[in-house]
């Protein structure tokens, strides 16, 4: 409820305000009621949290690769744990993305499945083991090796495919680690949706990428 | 395509127009992304097409009640044809609806299925059997047994609640055989999305309702 | 594990062997690959755990109601709740099941869904709360209300449906409480499966439903 | 119909005649309900169509790997066009197999996908463009890149793992197409079910690999 409607759009604006000088490129996944107006308010990336594998025509009830580009987001994520899709349907999304002008952050949960989703050439690969979304422990401290796994198992099948890590993310120095591991940035949701500052959580982890370029 | 962005928000201030002096009650059921900047242009009842049975948190990729309740909507579709749900959840959706303060329309495509969701006691009833949608061929023509077995049906365990019923509803006289079957109203998409001018068809629809009244 | 292959055998035999003299029918409900051997050595009234609403063809991997009349059951679970489907496809499995000869035992865990499906017109009804499945807290003890719930809203739908309730059911006493509130009948998983000396379990419960005749 | 129960049985041991004298290994992939008659009547491998990515315990409805294996089966497909699975049950269902001692089959219908699934180290993988399945017309025939490119794909991420290749295959000269294009054996299905003499096909598919080798 932290992310939804009017608020979303405040907090959209927040985190534009913190990095909109930097270096660093923050992009927002919003829920689809709310990509519009984000969008309208922000100059960020904005991603659809989900797309469907589906082209227009019969598909009441779906989300279409062409709404979200039409409201103004510039990519979607596909495949996020609490959104797994068919093998098949990730492939066809990420198609079907590319197809409308949008660019594919593909998730996945463990270094294996991340490599087979890379191999569909999406822009961007993200690392996210379920266990520890939403945990406040970060995947970059707790299980580094599924970090260090992942970048090694995309890289091969996909050398040049940039690498986000997530889950349980909650400090600049979880961030830090989390680049020192070999991706190129990180996934983030409650531990900035639900902070009482979200812009102080977003510049300690400015910094902390900063720190480690 | 035609109902997507801008052109929903077009086709919905056309449609507004047509129905804004009448004493018809049209409502509009655009894409999610659509919902925001349609609401923020007129003044008519917003559907959503689906809500996901699912209460905030890990909701990631997923339709939350307060999401599209949010962005301005005043009901939602639920079991729509081309999104068929466990019977359970549509039940909860009806519940989470409710909570949001969201009006459901509760689709269904055969006389006794129409009966069971009517028994999750949602604002309204909507009887399409999925073979004739998109087709051109109106339900109310072709197959008027199963509206009136429907109406039948539904009142027999819920017998106030308003009953609409579409697949292939084209022209007037669809819609007037649509209401002397003992429907409350229609439920269109092709047959107004994809006409070269909307608001004739849209006027055409108000007329037949008008004498059938 | 405990009612899987050879073992499922040995204990339908025990089962069998409870219930032959007596006016009470225990039906089994196997897993799949288990239903040719029970059948082949059991004379008590076998169902398959689920179909699959389809018809034969392009059915790899899906279970066909053929398939399970050919194997030898009597019958069919449709809608379990570890198995929700849906509400098109629990019409649809009745109806197939019908076709192929099969009794179908159509389950939901409200009594206000435990209505809808018995619109489908299944050979029986049976109400599960999920929360209380396995965990050996009696249905009919923890929750009577939601049987007699149950009872009263199907019987007004469909009023000659036999009914069977379930959840945690694991002593006599808890069979008659069931049998008492205006069921038929009961399913039982783990309190059978699970225990020791299955036969005696079952030996309990016959004696109760005995008892509340 | 033609594979499902006696029939079913009727046609394995047509199939084990035809092949037990020869140095070529003819799997079965039966119904679940017939998997247990099958093993108990032929001497040839055996595998399920499909297993569910889930433990035993609250798993009604759904195929235990270990019910499979209990009941005689020597594997798994795993992901057939016709049951398409979340990457993540793919990955589940491979390790699940392998704990309850099954082989398995991975299916894919692109030569990206191919390789995705390669990735979760499967006994084999099976190469099937689901847009040819049953239609008479072969895969090594009509579309041999996508059978190459798939090898090519497939050996890159796993050198070892063998590939079939399906999906119209119906003749001799098919099968002997298929094994020229590099891989190590063909799944079929309607080409043999729906012959008047099975028993001819599959002789002439052996002669054919017989003449590849």
């Amino acid at each position: 409820m932290e992310s939804t409607g009017k608020r979303a759009v405040d907090l959209s604006k927040k985190i534009e305000k913190v990095t909109e000088n930097s270096s660093i490129s923050a992009g927002l996944a919003p829920q689809f009621c709310d990509i519009e107006q984000i969008a309208a308010n922000v100059d960020i990336p904005i991603f659809a949290q989900h797309i469907d594998a589906i082209t227009p025509g019969a598909s009441t009830g779906h989300v279409l690769a062409e709404s979200v580009k039409a409201a103004g987001a510039d990519g979607t994520l596909v495949n996020h744990s609490e959104r797994p899709l068919p093998l098949i349907e990730i492939d066809s999304c990420v198609e079907l993305a590319k197809q409308a002008g949008l660019k594919t952050v593909v998730c996945a949960g463990t270094a294996r499945l991340a490599a087979a989703v890379a191999l569909s050439e999406p822009d961007m690969v993200a690392i996210e083991p379920p266990e520890l979304i939403g945990t406040g422990r970060a995947v970059s401290k707790q299980n580094p090796e599924i970090v260090t796994e992942s970048v090694k198992r995309v890289h091969k099948v996909n050398p040049t495919v940039p690498i986000l890590c997530g889950a349980g993310i909650s400090t600049g120095e979880d961030v830090y680690a989390a680049l020192k591991l070999g991706t190129n940035g990180i996934l983030v949701a409650s531990a900035v949706v639900k902070a009482p500052k979200p812009e102080e959580v977003v510049a300690a982890f400015c910094e902390a990428i900063l720190k480690a370029s």
